[in-house]
């Protein structure tokens, strides 16, 4: 491989990798990405993100079917094969994978970008070794480059090694049958989607955090109807446990020993305490780019590294790692290296946790506002107050909208219930336009929808004002 | 029943008598509502839109699973019983029916609103005598009137009668199982959801209009795709086809003769040619209100009859004829016959459709933009191009965004597809707030989800422009 230069080398093809260099290349720079794996895509699209909604819709599908036939769908009937394995549930992921895959490969194409296959590390601050599979090795100069190596499971707190019956979040996908009990160490949001899925399967699942509440940068609200839920479906919750020693015994078995003296054990265990950067290798020290404790790259507000041409996004700069946010950095890195103008709302990423019931948000949460002296008041809707909950047998999800008590600015919009991670939407459209919460006492929503929470939770809480 | 003196009477407890009533009791107004039947809530919660959009979720469900199994989601069965009878699929709407009418009832009850029902008949300007079901009498007298009286089949150009094997749109609800064959009447709204929903339960519908597009009113690239996804789904489509006769023959058999000479045979035959506002009786010519060749009653924009303190809501006032608007129309009309202000984004009303799939506009078509002269771009996304399409087998629905050339301002929003009548709402929020599709561009979008097509549609219109 010769030594070739670009405007921009990108490292990592995961969302972010890919859209820095769609940006790049539209703003008529030559780009090359980096990419160890074989295909583009990062572990969005091959074990975190597009696999595991893919099973989501299995599950809640099939957990929606038994719900509806429960409250009276008369003459329908379903049933899960007692034989099922749990590739047969998540066959279609390879399907979804395919497309997607493609669809990434196309897009990188159109726009000219350059996909090396190989592992990099920086030699130079504008210099990069790239390994390829193969074991022969080449040089790349850049003008400018985008770190978006993404993250991989975080073992260190964990007192044995991933091998089944113990998986982590990139191995669980590979288990070969529905396991009739499962054990799951975090209470964040992978840990927390993944409970749900189990248990819409018919897992019965216990999960197991140090801390009082699970994903504790949700709204107060949401986060203990999610936990209600959660037990609803029979997910027992061990909160403000720590762990003592984890002993496998066999291929299906392992306990779980608490610092409390509870034993816990089930055919299997997920480990989902967190996911680390993914920079080791890269040399980072060498060039000067800067870590902090948490292994996580520091970036500014242009998402800037320490050295001003290098750039980083995605999970390698930690919160929220999510693939949405992850996208939006890649591009806006991009730009800012090449002081692009961008636009960006970043007050206004909204946050999809693709739990059962799923959850969403957007904008302030009351803890903030409250911190932030903002005078606020709330509007709830019940989804069971809207026609369109009671169609689906939708009854336990809700709207809160958190608004300025005296000009009536949208703040904040909390969801949790079916489509939650749609709905937002339109709450954010009116935030970002700074719009008021009249707007949804005066307008019109399609009936029946869900949507009409927005009215609903609207009027709430203008008659709270009165 | 003495006679007694009110702000307002409203005549129909519909959604627009409803939100009208309790609009004028908002106003601090004394307000009395007149319905004929037993509960109020109107052809909506009865035999209208709550129940057949209940048998509709019943029937995508049913459809939603087989097409998933079909797409490779294995290890789950589903089965329809072959015994099921058409009462068992539609059971649930009993409940939601029930919970609607407390709903409507208790909003009633908490806003003072008188509730007396039997039929209403203007006696002068200012009086109604009702006619209770015991046959005893009473009048009220009002300052103020809202007719809201709805409307029912129109059987004019019907050649034959309503009776089994013959139905209309608030009969068809009472068949006994799902009929192997039907003969439906009319490409409208009613007409295209029905056929939809019958064949979604595996119905062989064939559908006859004497017009040559279904949904006349809609952007014929949604009308055209409707037309594509019903024939698909095993429906035949005899369009521009005038009918001669209709031949009924016993009860499960009815042949449909039309003008070209063709013949059609079913097991039943729909109706769902239109319906007329429900004026009769209300001795509207004594008092001067002003009514259409078609029987609608005329309103100027502020919904005021052609006398000034009586005005009239919801379908008695036709086009739209939807619940969602006719709720706004009665709200709107009551303020404004007690001068009070009122806020409504007229021309933001969206517009959704329950066929399968899909379909809601909000804004402008190409057509109308047009005819104006206005330089309009489009932008499309197909939700197969998206992550979240992909992980639902959504791969036939489509996004068009309507710009404006020069401003980039948004000006209309057509969706087919699962979810349509949600996601409409984001693009009428950016609407209603002058927003560019800039917007949807610059803005993160939770992954994955089906509003990314907003994302893509932007970015496919702005490409167009370069």
């Amino acid at each position: 491989m010769p030594e070739r230069v670009f405007d921009l080398v990108v490292i990592g093809a995961g969302p972010a990798g890919q859209k820095g260099a769609v940006q790049a290349a539209k703003l008529r720079k030559s780009a090359a990405i980096i990419e160890r794996e074989e295909h583009p895509g990062g572990i969005c699209l091959y074990t975190g993100t597009l696999p595991s909604k893919t099973l989501r819709e299995t599950a809640t599908f099939y957990q929606a079917f038994r719900k509806r036939a429960l409250q009276g769908m008369r003459g329908l009937s379903c049933a899960m094969d007692r034989t099922v394995t749990f590739s047969d549930l998540i066959h279609r992921k390879e399907e979804v994978i395919l497309n997607e895959r493609q669809i990434v490969s196309s897009q990188l194409q159109r726009n000219d970008i350059q996909v090396i296959r190989g592992s990099a590390r920086f030699v130079g601050p504008h210099e990069v070794e790239i390994i390829e599979p193969d074991g022969t090795s080449g040089r790349l100069r850049a003008g400018h480059f985008l770190i978006a190596t993404g993250s991989s499971p975080d073992h260190r707190s964990l007192p044995v090694q991933i091998a089944p019956p113990v998986y982590d979040s990139d191995s669980i996908l590979r288990i070969d049958r529905i396991p009739r009990t499962m054990t799951i160490l975090g209470g964040g949001v992978i840990g927390c989607e993944y409970a749900c899925v189990f248990a819409a399967l018919g897992t019965k699942v216990t999960l197991i955090d140090r801390r009082k509440t699970l994903l504790r940068f949700m709204d107060e609200e949401i986060s203990a109807a999610l936990a209600f839920h959660m037990r609803e479906m029979g997910t027992a919750l061990k909160l403000g446990e720590e762990i003592e020693a984890i002993d496998p015994a066999g291929a299906d078995r392992v306990t779980t020993r608490l610092k409390s003296g509870k034993q816990v054990q089930t055919e299997c265990l997920l480990s989902a305490l967190g996911r680390r950067p993914a920079t080791d290798g890269l040399n980072l020290d060498q060039i000067g780019v800067a870590v902090d404790p948490h292994g996580q790259i520091t970036v500014d507000a242009a998402y800037r590294t320490s050295v001003a041409h290098i750039a980083a996004a995605g999970d390698v700069i930690g919160f929220p790692t999510l693939a949405s946010t992850s996208m939006d950095q890649g591009r806006l890195a991009v730009c800012h290296l090449f002081d692009y103008p961008a636009k960006a709302y970043n007050h206004l990423l909204p946050y999809g946790v693709y739990t059962i019931p799923e959850i969403s948000v957007v904008g302030r949460t009351e803890q903030e506002l409250t911190e932030a002296a903002v005078p606020y008041e709330t509007g709830l809707a019940r989804f069971r107050e809207i026609a369109r909950g009671q169609i689906i047998g939708e009854t336990e999800g809700f709207l809160k909208l958190i608004f300025h008590q005296r000009t009536r600015a949208l703040l904040g919009v909390h969801v949790i219930g079916e489509g939650a991670t749609e709905l937002v939407h339109i709450g954010q459209a009116v935030i970002a336009h700074n719009g008021a919460i009249d707007y949804f006492v005066d307008s019109v929503f399609n009936y029946p929808t869900l949507a009409e929470a927005y009215k609903v939770a609207a009027l709430n809480g203008l008659n709270k004002l009165l």
